[in-house]
């Protein structure tokens, strides 16, 4: 087989076969086949599509390209849940110990920040000593003892779809739904998880833009899910406003520990209760999703959820004293209110902008080597169907260097649509895909 | 600019200016933007097209990637013709010399061998002691003495080009139309010619297959010749069956001798009066391209074309006794008739199945490192509308080597269509396509 021939037959709209995919990625994984014919495929896959074959084929070479992590000794349903990221989504420090004190093992593999959103490991990195690189036998020790781990990805897991994304990122390939749910579900299927719970957000704050498309990506990773044998289950979530109120790292740890104490904002706790309840759902450990909705509620309310947290902080050598009293977490020197120019309802918020705004102010990088100013970011003042004053504080940011700040202040201050008649209300949760 | 947003231009199919085709070409060519961006934005290219004005881009930042010959001081009009390749064609041989004597300097830059075509460097070199690469002065000289020059292409004309086409090669990204146009455009005009006849082939012993391909080939390169402020003159010619009698590098030479003494196949003094006429009319030495057509016949018939052809052998370093005397040429040890399997009319002939049995003999490379044979090839004995008797010959093959005989054989039984009743004559010239 020669490389050249697969690139011709999918630059002519062919669909590729099992032997031909798994030939492409295995030798581009082993240096065999250079990056300039990879990237020439690529872009034919981008233009052409992947089929529903060709989407599961290209999953399994990147799963076969690593290896897996082998938790059959955990004696617990496994459920996993990945978001597609969303400005201000940390859902994933409530949900995987809430779903954790239901008798879940969570082995929740996250990821660093994306341009205009953050990474569950740069947020947990503001907790002084928590170590995010965790080895397999930790993992699993995590598991069993305190029920979730929250670690990024060893280098032999997948690491087909690492040198294909780090490929895709410099070549205009990124944006593909069969090559973003390859990538996903490799990954993710990499854990050794009996289920996993998507997260698939649109809107301004997330990736896709448009629900048509993060429609079909969750029907695409449903797809490749029920074919794998996996149970799965997408949740259609809009990030047309940040979710709750912080955006930026030791911020939302902050406001996540909050949540675990029952004082969070609604739309993290609709969201944690959603995602959980299909979570305790899929795992066996609820009679229904409704079910399993309460059993979250009610694992946050009797403070387990927290005492989990608390654990895990501790199992990853972070310091408790932080968790029992956020206020000792880095907190930036200076804050600024971006102030409204007129009053009015609250109708849309930009929320790129807003996660552009606190990149800007170092919660972020923009790129690979930049290093993250952890205290820095911004509260959200006024969200969507709120009624603000002229004058009145729409945002605060957080920061300690001035460097970018007249540039996060004016992406902050055009992020705000208003309007004189209060909005419909918000809503989260649009569609529950599930598959098999 | 960032290569990046270059290529997820052409990716959403929106048509880049001319500042964006140079950064990447002229980016490319120094080394400043890496294979595996440039073949991304090649596949986009390939699959969503450029327009006239990219075309124009492209071949203008190809051209100005490296220098362009320096003719001012040769005091003759000067125009060039281009072949895209068909299996026989070595019109150039006869052409060149024909056109110089009736005045026109003709600094024909080739190239070599490409799959099943040859290349009319590769057939020069037949000759002993024929040099192929020329020094600028040494053209020059050549233009003024001979009225022509027979050359492969310094490294510092289009050098941009050559890198492109080694990544097309291997990107499966070669079959663009405006990607050839401005492969071609790029080193002809960096020829420094004041026009250029374009002999645009198809058929099965082209590059192009279809007649359709051919003529929006042309239009692309007439366009872009027409935009560059040169005379340009596209004539689309069927390569059906092969150009004359002979296919194999001194085969093709010995050919071009006999039709340069007036004993040509009237195929090849067809063609050579038409793109010749074409050329001096383009020149201004002829009223119209009848004329013209009638100079380049009256330079065969005089001798004077010969003549040239024998001086420009001899400037170039090669051994005029061979040009007096063809069968001082190199031949093949052996030969071997392919039998008709039944009598009938030819009513069609693979060509790139003959062009293919002859690389199989040796007269061509299967990898750029192949040496050739410059004695082997086969003589087509039967052309189209020819009545053949079972057991006649349809062509004979001249080999040294049996290795891949058998092949051969096999290809070149199998070429021919044969047919009851006979079929339309062949036309060989199909459209003329001129603009500006």
């Amino acid at each position: 087989m020669r490389a050249y021939d697969v690139i011709a037959k999918k630059r002519d709209g062919k669909a590729l076969n099992e032997d031909e995919i798994r030939f492409l990625i295995h030798g581009y994984s082993r240096g065999d086949i250079p990056d300039y014919q990879i990237s020439a495929w690529l872009m034919a896959a981008f233009l052409n599509g992947l089929n529903e074959d060709e989407t599961l084929y290209l999953t399994q070479a990147m799963l076969s390209s690593g290896r897996t992590l082998e938790l059959g000794s955990v004696g617990k349903p496994k459920v996993d849940k990945h978001s597609t990221g969303g400005v201000g989504d940390k859902i994933s420090l409530i949900l995987a110990p809430a779903a954790a004190a239901c008798g879940v093992a969570v082995p929740m593999t996250s990821g660093r920040g994306l341009g205009f959103t953050g990474g569950t490991l740069d947020k947990l990195e503001s907790i002084p000593g928590f170590r995010v690189n965790l080895r397999e036998e930790e993992i699993i020790a995590n598991l069993e003892r305190v029920g979730f781990a929250m670690t990024g990805q060893t280098e032999d897991i997948a690491p087909a779809d690492k040198k294909l994304y780090a490929l895709r990122d410099v070549t205009a390939t990124v944006e593909s739904i069969p090559l973003i749910t390859s990538s996903i579900m490799s990954k993710k299927l990499a854990e050794g998880v009996d289920g996993i719970v998507l997260d698939v957000k649109f809107g301004s704050g997330a990736f896709m833009k448009s629900k048509e498309r993060a429609l079909h990506l969750a029907e695409a990773m449903s797809s490749v899910a029920a074919r794998m044998g996996k149970k799965a289950v997408c949740v259609l979530t809009s990030m047309e406003q940040p979710l709750g109120r912080h955006i930026g790292n030791s911020l939302e740890v902050a406001e996540s520990i909050d949540c675990l104490h029952g004082r969070g904002e609604a739309d993290i706790l609709e969201l944690t209760r959603v995602l959980g309840g299909r979570m305790l759902d899929i795992a066996g450990l609820a009679r229904d999703p409704d079910e399993g909705e309460e059993l979250i509620s009610e694992a946050i309310r009797s403070g387990e959820a927290y005492e989990r947290f608390r654990a895990s902080v501790e199992a990853q050598g972070g310091d408790p004293a932080v968790v029992d009293d956020p206020s000792l977490l880095p907190t930036a020197a200076r804050s600024l209110d971006v102030p409204s120019p007129r009053g009015g309802f609250v109708a849309g918020i930009d929320a790129e902008a807003l996660g552009t705004a606190a990149l800007f102010l170092g919660a972020g990088r923009f790129t690979k080597e930049d290093s993250i100013d952890r205290s820095s970011g911004m509260t959200v003042r006024k969200k969507i169907g709120d009624f603000v004053d002229e004058g009145e504080p729409l945002v605060t940011l957080h920061y300690n260097n001035e460097r970018n700040l007249s540039q996060a202040l004016d992406l902050a201050a055009r992020a705000y649509v208003l309007s004189r008649s209060k909005p419909p209300p918000f809503r989260l949760v649009h569609e529950m895909i599930q598959q098999g």
